[in-house]
């Protein structure tokens, strides 16, 4: 028979079993803290109706989209997490209570072209707050608190966590009168980092007609740099000259004072006046946040406060405040990195049996008794030989071997190596358990990232 | 400006907060248990190239398929998890040690007429063991005994897993000299319980000129019945006739006895000789799974032992068995049936706090000393009135509201309502946490399915 040869997708991430063996960590480790701060999973469809899907869309965007017609239907694969939230919230509004704190952990496609490290169908890891009319300011502070744990679970320490305030942006651009190009301007001064001051000079008065004293009183702006207190402490140079800034500055200011209050230390977050974040949705607090030792890689987790979640399907105000860990490219990041800690275990089981007896009932009987412990445990009944099996163990980095023959039996005993240390030893049933237990425990100690 | 309706594709499950908590619980259970046996998790793209994912599809399969062009791309959308699990063996061969156990519990998508119960995106819970030439047929008792596992953690009592092999039907057949027809017969066969005998009958001897004596054997043999004991004494009546009969009943007999080893009680497993499975691509033990409650729902986990997994991909003996749990439409039928659980928590938070003073910062150690302690809490610090709050709490289910003014906080303790008994306790923070875990547990005591 002629064969097809396999293959998979480029930009399309099919992890081996060790590295999704860390994935699954990290997941785990995402739903966990999402969890104890209250937000409940969701889990929409990946497909939707493209004119739902697609009711604000446009640009670059919508040419990235898997858009394809089924029978009648004019269907799309959705682009993020946050268009399908704001559908969810519109259509369930009676059914949903506010504020409505939830998680998501989902696959979106882009059909980005294809270039090593960007990925068409990629995880996002989401949270909002969603509220009916209002929603305080509190929660601006707390979503990055969440991103902080969230990654301090993981193991990472060198990461900043970068807050800035839209309305700041914006009444210092109303004080110059440049308000009607202030989003020219952002998307501008957003590229500040990779095209340096003297470009971003020329594109705002060439390109934008702002006159270049305009434009260095801008540059002199977003250049205010140093710890919080000395940014927030220049800021207030500027105050009373435009409400929409002042009232920026005092929410920039509270969301400072409450992200101490959660713990979150001086060195991983930062005010910095240069995130702007090139979305015109945001309109308070945004958010960046990047790894200190990886600048190049740009932002791994990003997001801000809204004023209208869903006013593409509903005339409710439902403002929110969100996040987004965009999780394949930065597991992609982390594996490049070598940051992933490869003393886990990445093995399918934690122990592998193998019975030396014809009848397996004993064998299976054991395995049974481990996992009732919680110990993951895979019978080798396979005809192959000792050696072979003992490979498979050593392959997989299965760290316990049990031989099971009838001398064991006969003696209510097992013989189990730690595939490790060597060492081997024979004990009672229960005895082992306890050996085995706290050699796991010992092995899971370590975080996922190492730094 | 005018708003697009916001709304759901039909035939795509999209959960409220409360059931996706129950659905988020049975997943848990799912990759807990799946991990407790050994095998390890993987996920494959959604989408894989047409002529990849098509290489063996055919009539119904590839009319319900997603298919659409990208580009250049021919892409189509996986419609199960064993198609791309026999391409990532392919593809990853080298890589992998065998056996190879993997579980993966993803989305699938068939674009089927829409009805009710039946869904177009749906999750599929699958196991797999595949050999590299050769498979022990211990491999065949495991799988159900995983699945009994499984739906017993769950909760689920009254299911039964119905077990035949394909060698012993092919076998008989061969005796009656109709190995030709057998493929067409064993469908026919398998549509007995839905159509009756009379039926089966006339389509033998008019669709497929079975004579009329020998669809009378055929009844006659997949009417034996009884305990399992019993139809494997019956079966030994057909011994020495086919070799391959011979080798199949002996395999059954294995499983039979694996099986009680494992621990499966014999009412969750019957010998049945209607089982056939209607894909021509299983070679030994055949799989289903029917809620004896309700047979009308069919099976609802089905597989067996297949020869040859990736044959399309690859000259490699890959034999395998693998069962498969359709979770969507599951969960659709537990949430029908009213088997679901009401009294588990389905709650975003086990504890809301409300703060009583301007100063969050009291509010905020305490809501981070409670997820230190693993308790999900929730921080409710919008402006509204404090009744609707506490209907807030109501209405999610939310068990604990923590109230915290300035007497609590100058006299360092808490004031903590169960919303469920009513009762109002004023402790310490350690007390309470103690308090909450103790009563957190007992809610959390229940399986997830009742019946």
């Amino acid at each position: 028979m002629a064969k097809m040869a396999p293959r998979t997708l480029s930009g399309f991430m099919e992890l081996l079993p060790a590295p999704q063996q860390q994935m699954e960590r990290i997941m785990k480790a995402l739903r966990e803290t999402y969890s104890l701060y209250g937000f409940t999973p969701l889990d929409t469809p990946a497909i939707e109706a493209s004119e739902v899907l697609l009711a604000k869309a446009g640009g670059e965007t919508e040419k990235q989209i898997y858009r394809f017609q089924k029978g009648d239907s004019d269907l799309s694969l959705r682009f993020d997490l946050t268009v399908p939230l704001a559908k969810y919230v519109a259509l369930h509004y009676n059914e949903l209570s506010f504020p409505f704190r939830r998680y998501q952990i989902g696959k979106v496609y882009r059909g980005e072209r294809a270039q090593r490290g960007r990925f068409r169908e990629f995880y996002q890891a989401d949270i909002d707050i969603i509220g009916d009319g209002k929603l305080a300011i509190l929660n601006e502070a707390e979503i990055p608190a969440i991103i902080y744990q969230t990654f301090s679970t993981l193991g990472l320490k060198r990461f900043q966590i970068r807050v800035n305030n839209r309305k700041i942006l914006n009444g210092f651009y109303a004080m110059l009168g440049l308000t009607e190009k202030s989003g020219d301007i952002m998307r501008t001064v957003d590229k500040l980092e990779k095209i340096g001051a003297d470009k971003v000079k020329t594109i705002l008065t060439e390109d934008f007609a702002v006159s270049a004293a305009d434009a260095d009183e801008i540059l002199k702006f977003i250049a205010i740099k140093g710890s919080n207190e000395e940014v927030l402490t220049a800021l207030e140079g500027y105050l009373g000259r435009s409400e929409m800034f002042d009232e920026g500055l005092s929410e920039l200011k509270a969301v400072t004072q409450h992200l101490s209050a959660f713990g979150v230390p001086a060195e991983n977050f930062a005010v910095d006046l240069t995130i702007a974040r090139g979305l015109d949705y945001y309109t308070g607090t945004v958010y960046e946040t990047t790894l200190l030792d990886h600048p190049e890689i740009g932002s791994v987790c990003s997001g801000g406060r809204y004023d209208n979640l869903a006013e593409y399907y509903t005339d409710k105000q439902l403002p929110g405040v969100g996040i987004s860990i965009g999780l394949t490219r930065l597991f992609y990041v982390l594996g490049e990195q070598k940051m992933l800690n490869p003393d886990l275990p990445t093995a399918p089981a934690d122990v592998l049996i193998l019975p030396m007896t014809d009848d397996l009932a004993p064998a299976i009987s054991l395995a049974t008794e481990l996992r009732k412990a919680g110990i993951r445990a895979q019978l080798h009944c396979e005809e192959k030989k000792f050696k072979a099996k003992m490979s498979y163990a050593d392959k997989l980095a299965i760290p316990y071997v049990i031989f099971l023959g009838e001398d064991e039996i006969n003696a209510g005993v097992v013989a189990c190596k730690d595939m490790k240390s060597g060492e081997q030893t024979k004990l009672p049933m229960s005895d082992t358990i306890n050996r085995i237990q706290t050699g796991l425990a010992e092995l899971e100690k370590g975080a996922v990232i190492l730094e």
